[in-house]
C-alpha cells in the first residue's frame, strides 16, 4: 500500500520489509539460550504476537540513515523488542492491565499462569542485555548501546509508575504531567531505539544529535496520535478498544489541549522530526518515511 | 563474636564490615535516578530490610582477594544486590511464593501494591545495569561485568523456573534435577558476584579461575546448608518458617542424599573452595572466613 499526499509518503510494505529478519533473529537468541524449555516457550510466545516491530525497525533504519548496515543494527533492534515485549507481558498482569487477549490472543499469563509471566517478563530484560553483550563484540560499543537501552528501560517503567500510580506534585499542570507521562512512558524507549541504531553504526556528534531529535519529536508525536486514535476510532478499526481513556478519565492530548490543537502538535512534531534528517540526506529517507507514517496511521 | 576451631575461623563483624557502605552506596545511587518519588521510596525499602548482603561482599573480597579495591568493588557490588533483592520482590508476590512478610517487614507488595512491586522489581533490574554504566568510567570493564551480572540473573530466574514450574526431561535423576535447580537459582549470581569483583579489580586469568572455582563451590554449598538448615533449626532460629521444605515436598539435598551425606558434602565442597584460594594468598583471607562462616552458619 502507497500513500502519496503533498506531504506525507510511505510505503507501509518497505517500512515494515526487516520485521521478518527481527523476528528471526530474537527467536534464534532465545532459543539458544541456556534456560529451562518451558520459560524459552514462553517468552517465544510472548515474542512473536505479531506486533509492529517499531522500535527494531526505527533502530535498523536509524543505523542506516547514518551509514551503517543491518547487520550492527540487528543486535540492538533484537534487544530493544525483547525490552517492548517484556513491558507488554508485564502490564497485562491482573495486578496491573489484567488484560486477557492481546492482538487476539490470550496474553502470556491466561496462555501459562502469572508465576511464568512473571518469570519470563523478568527474563526477558534480561536477556536484552545479554544478548547485546553476546552479539557485539566491540565492547565499548556494546556498553554505549546498553547505557542507552538501560536509561530507556528505567524511564518506560517510570513512565508506567507516573500513569497507572500517579503522585505529582500538586503545583504541576495537567499539560506537564501528561508530557511526563509521555515522555518516559513511550518517548524514552522510541528516542532509544533511534540512538542505539546512530550508536551501533558508530554515529559522529552531529548525526547523534539529529536521530536524537528525530526521535524525541516521533516519540511524543506517536503518543499524542495513540491518544487522538482512542477517541476517533472504533474497537473495529484499532484492533484493541477504543474509548477506553475517555471511559477511565485518563489524562491525554486531546483531553488538555482538545483534538484541534493536538492535531496542530501532530503537524509541528513531524516538521521537526523531518527537519533533523535534512542533514542526513538520502541515508534517512526511510527514517523520513517513518514519521509520516506515524502522523497519519490510523491503528 | 569469633568462632575459631582447629578447621574455621570466622569474625562475622569482620565478614560484615562492608555492609553499612555499600548500603549507603545503593542509597545514594537510586535516590539520584530520575524516577517517580513513589517508585524510588517502594525500591529504597526493598533494598533496606537488613539482609545478609552476602553477595555485594563476596564482590567486595573477590576483588580484594586479587588486589584490587573497595572502590573498584562498590558499583558490582551495588548492582548485584539491586538484582537480588528484585527477585526477593518478585518471589514473595502473590503469584508467586505469595509471603506478606519478609525479614519481620511486611513485603513490598503489601506495604504499597502488587502493581508497584511488580514495578518496583522491574526497575531495580535495570538499574542495576545502568549503575554499573554510570558509575564504571571504563566501557571495557564496565560490559564484561555487565556480561556476569546479565548471565547470572537470566540464569537465577531460570532456577525460579526450575524450582516452582519444574519440567524436567523424565530420565533426569531427582539429584540432577536438584543440581540443576541450585546452580541456577541461587548458584549462579553467587558465582557471578566473586567473577564480578575479581573483573572490576582487572584479575588476569589465573586469578579468574581460582574465584571462579571458589565461586562455585561456595554457592552450593550455601544452599545445601540452606536445605538442611530448613530440617535442624527451629523457626525462631531461623527467622523465617522452618520446615517448609518437608511440608512443600520439596527435592532438597538432605531428602535426595540423607543428612550425613549432605554434610559430608560441605565438609568437601569448603575443601575446594579454600584450596581454590591457596595460590591467591593472604590477600583472600576474607573470602576463606566467608567460606568457614557459610559452611557452619545456623540462620
Amino acid at each position: 500500500m502507497t500513500n502519496q499526499t503533498e506531504s506525507a509518503y510511505f510505503d507501509i510494505d518497505q517500512i515494515t520489509a526487516p520485521t521478518p529478519t527481527v523476528d528471526q533473529y530474537m527467536r534464534d537468541y532465545v532459543a539458544s539460550a541456556s534456560l529451562p524449555k518451558n520459560l524459552i516457550d514462553a517468552i517465544d510466545y510472548a515474542l512473536l504476537g505479531g506486533g509492529k516491530r517499531m522500535r527494531p525497525i526505527l533502530v535498523i533504519r536509524a543505523a542506516e540513515a547514518v551509514g551503517g548496515t543491518i547487520e550492527q543494527a540487528l543486535p540492538p533492534a533484537a534487544a530493544i523488542e525483547l525490552i517492548h515485549c517484556f513491558s507488554l507481558v508485564h502490564d497485562d498482569l491482573p495486578a496491573m492491565d489484567d488484560d486477557d487477549l492481546r492482538r487476539g490472543r490470550p496474553t502470556l499469563h491466561i496462555k501459562t499462569n502469572e508465576a511464568m509471566a512473571i518469570l519470563a517478563g523478568d527474563a526477558m530484560m534480561s536477556l536484552a542485555f545479554q544478548l547485546l553483550l553476546d552479539r557485539i563484540p566491540d565492547e565499548t560499543t556494546a556498553a554505549k548501546i546498553m547505557s542507552e537501552l538501560a536509561v530507556g528501560t528505567s524511564a518506560m517503567i517510570g513512565g508506567q509508575v507516573y500513569d497507572t500510580l500517579p503522585d505529582f506534585p500538586s503545583d504541576l499542570t495537567p499539560l506537564d504531567q501528561l508530557k511526563t507521562i509521555h515522555t518516559h512512558k513511550t518517548g524514552a524507549l522510541i528516542r532509544g531505539a533511534c540512538r542505539m541504531g546512530a550508536v551501533a553504526a558508530k554515529a559522529n556528534d552531529e548525526q547523534l544529535a539529529a536521530i536524537t531529535t528525530y526521535g524525541e519529536a516521533i516519540g511524543l508525536m506517536f503518543q499524542i496520535v495513540d491518544d487522538l486514535l482512542d477517541i476517533t476510532q472504533t474497537t473495529e478499526q484499532l484492533g484493541k478498544t477504543a474509548g477506553k481513556d475517555v471511559e477511565q478519565d485518563k489524562l491525554t492530548y486531546p483531553a488538555v489541549l482538545g483534538v484541534e490543537k493536538s492535531q496542530a502538535e501532530i503537524t509541528r512534531l513531524l516538521e521537526v522530526a523531518l527537519g533533523a534528517l535534512s542533514p542526513l540526506g538520502n541515508d534517512a529517507a526511510q527514517l523520513a518515511q517513518i514519521a509520516n507514517y506515524l502522523a497519519v496511521r490510523t491503528k
